[in-house]
């Protein structure tokens, strides 16, 4: 018999009709005889509400064990109502929340990991034929206080859940209906893939595609979790993540995405001495800022360099301040900062066996005259730094170079 | 150190605003040195808001434990929120779910008794000088789901806690500042009650004066906790209800309270006959249907008689069924029913010792000329069934001719 978890999102349990469909949709697979296990998030937008509430009261120093306590009621209501929803279609449900469901973690209260998980509550309810309708984004501390897991964190749980349990599948029903070559908004004949394998659906997730959590993804990697994304309004299949050896045939690049969410920083005619990197980046570290794409220029002078990398624009104040402080240590004229800027990548496990991959997105963009300002590489990802305003240019063009345009 | 457990109800939880006065009013305590045990309710509206969505999906057979499992979320949300507010100020606080607090339920979901509390953790936490602020009205049932105490079931949980802490007083804040000698909206001369015994408290509120629920009255009596009902918005000292011995001079009569929450049923030239009456409550026990006021009339054939009662105006239809089906077995001419009545009730516990109070009460409603239909009393209290429209005229001239007024 399958065993599937099924992980409804925020927007798919928004009021009482979408959570009767929501409901309709589990019985449909209880009927065709899957055995499901349902996770939950809050309604949308109820989870603002109560950290907004909690803002309200103390924005700067609010105990996060507390704020957990207050955000992690979002989940009780949703879970109860769509067992009620079941019940009402003939389905017996039971709704857990997380620590009723043995989801033990950490006590990282707001952004907790799970440790372990005890499945035997859940397992003794689908034995005896009842739907478990868990609490996505929360489990239990060590010292019995309710924790979440941050934004997001429900498909985590469902992830963590299905591993737990040794489930077949993990879908996650969202607002979009699976996993695109690339943004649809952006580029009209973008694709729905049928299967993206975990390596290329983490580099997605870390550079921009929102359609899931990165943590999820990498805890379905680890766990081997076959995971299905696709949309809870419509019943089509979606978009299955699963191991590389599941895809018979990869293609060289499976999407390309982008990112606005980065800036760049130049620090200007720095001294070129050993340790000098060190010395930038040690700070930058230790405020909890991390760094990507470092490009370091040699200087005519052949004693000044430039330094220039990217940190996500919201870091971008704290970035400047502590650069400015280590002007006299470190010793350079200025540091420049640019949030105009898009990072634009290629992903594909196929990169690994072809060469050329890197060579026709260099000349791709210079086609089209968009300059390449920092170049970063992972084994399954090239990804540019370009000019904001050339950004859906250049992933249209990139799209149509490598043959992912729909025909 | 005196020990308080302060209870705020929905009122005063109802916003922001609101929870920082609750917190502002909890720090004057324990800066004046007390320890404090906080109790509340969900914001005001809030639970409704829960009830409809339960409702919305499945109001006749929804499962009791999936309705609790939503409707104490509410608690959940303002002991985060207060917890938060008080360590604004300065004041340590920490928040306990109801299963936190080692509230332990029976499993009659949604009307749920305390079996026990374990008091070791709220114990612990005052004694690190931390405010415990504690979910009211739910706890936790013996399979480890969440139950819920019914309606009002916070002012049972806080007066629960007071005992099994061993508190000194039980506050129970209010949009009241104390328990009157009758309903001020009626009788701008009603007296505000320095203190109150246990047995009048529960009497007013069987017969309609709402300050407190029934259920807390009885388990304070019981337990003997000293409760102090006052307004959570304004500084003034409340209403004490307190055992018999500590109130030295008893007055006659306390106050007067009234209910039009019950209709009357006349069973009309019923065989008299031994077993007729058992013939006609048992079935209505059976329903679950509670009758008061029971008067029987002989009638001048010496036959037949007439059978009249009261029962809540909300079982009045189901009543009327239950008899109309019992007409051929028990033999009568017919059914009259009459919600157009109200019940008025003179309380004190001054009575026991004193004769003349109920001639009091019938001389004064004659001289107004208001009929009385039925008559029900108990040690410390009588009760007539008067026409509605009577009222306010007779709860005025009996509160003026017991002394009552203020001058």
């Amino acid at each position: 018999m399958t065993l599937v978890v099924q992980k409804f999102g925020g927007t798919s349990v928004a009021n009482l009709d979408r959570i009767r469909n929501v409901a309709a949709r589990v019985a449909r697979h209880v009927r065709a005889g899957e055995r499901v296990c349902v996770v939950l998030s809050a309604m949308a937008g109820h989870t603002n509400q109560l950290v907004d509430w909690v803002m309200g009261l103390d924005p700067a120093h609010y105990d996060p064990a507390e704020y957990d306590q207050v955000v992690a009621s979002g989940e009780q209501v949703t879970i109860g109502l769509l067992a009620i929803a079941l019940a009402r279609l003939g389905i017996p449900a039971r709704s857990f929340l997380g620590w009723q469901a043995g989801i033990r973690t950490d006590d990282a209260h707001g952004k907790a990991r799970i440790v372990s998980i005890d499945p035997t509550p859940l397992r003794r309810c689908l034995e005896s034929g009842i739907v478990p309708v868990v609490a996505g984004f929360q489990g239990i501390g060590p010292d019995g206080r309710i924790t979440t897991l941050g934004r997001g964190g429900s498909d985590t749980s469902a992830v963590a859940l299905a591993a737990a349990l040794g489930a077949d599948r993990c879908d996650i029903f969202t607002d979009v209906d699976g996993v695109y070559t690339t943004d649809p908004r952006i580029v009209p004949k973008a694709r729905k893939l049928d299967r993206v394998t975990y390596e290329e659906m983490l580099e997605m997730a870390s550079v921009g595609a929102k359609v899931l959590q990165t943590r999820s993804v990498a805890l379905a990697m680890r766990y081997k979790v076959r995971v299905q994304v696709l949309s809870s309004f419509e019943d089509l299949p979606g978009t299955l993540v699963v191991d590389e050896d599941e895809i018979v045939e990869t293609q060289l690049v499976s999407g390309i995405a982008y990112t606005r969410d980065e800036a760049k920083v130049s620090v200007v005619r720095v001294l070129d001495r050993p340790g000098v990197a060190a010395a930038i980046f040690g700070p930058l570290a230790e405020a909890n800022i991390n760094v990507d794409m470092i490009v370091q220029s040699v200087s005519r002078d052949g004693v000044h360099t430039n330094i220039t990398f990217t940190v996500s624009r919201a870091d971008l104040p704290r970035a400047k301040a502590i650069l400015e402080g280590l002007r006299d240590a470190v010793g350079f004229e200025r540091v420049d900062a640019d949030d105009g800027v898009a990072k634009v990548s290629v992903i594909g496990v196929g990169m690994r066996s072809h060469a050329g991959i890197a060579h026709r997105m260099f000349a791709t963009l210079a086609e089209k005259g968009i300059n390449i300002q920092a170049i970063s590489t992972s084994e399954i990802k090239i990804s540019v730094l370009i000019a904001e305003e050339y950004t859906e240019l250049a992933v249209r063009a990139l799209h149509a170079a490598y043959g992912l345009d729909r025909t």
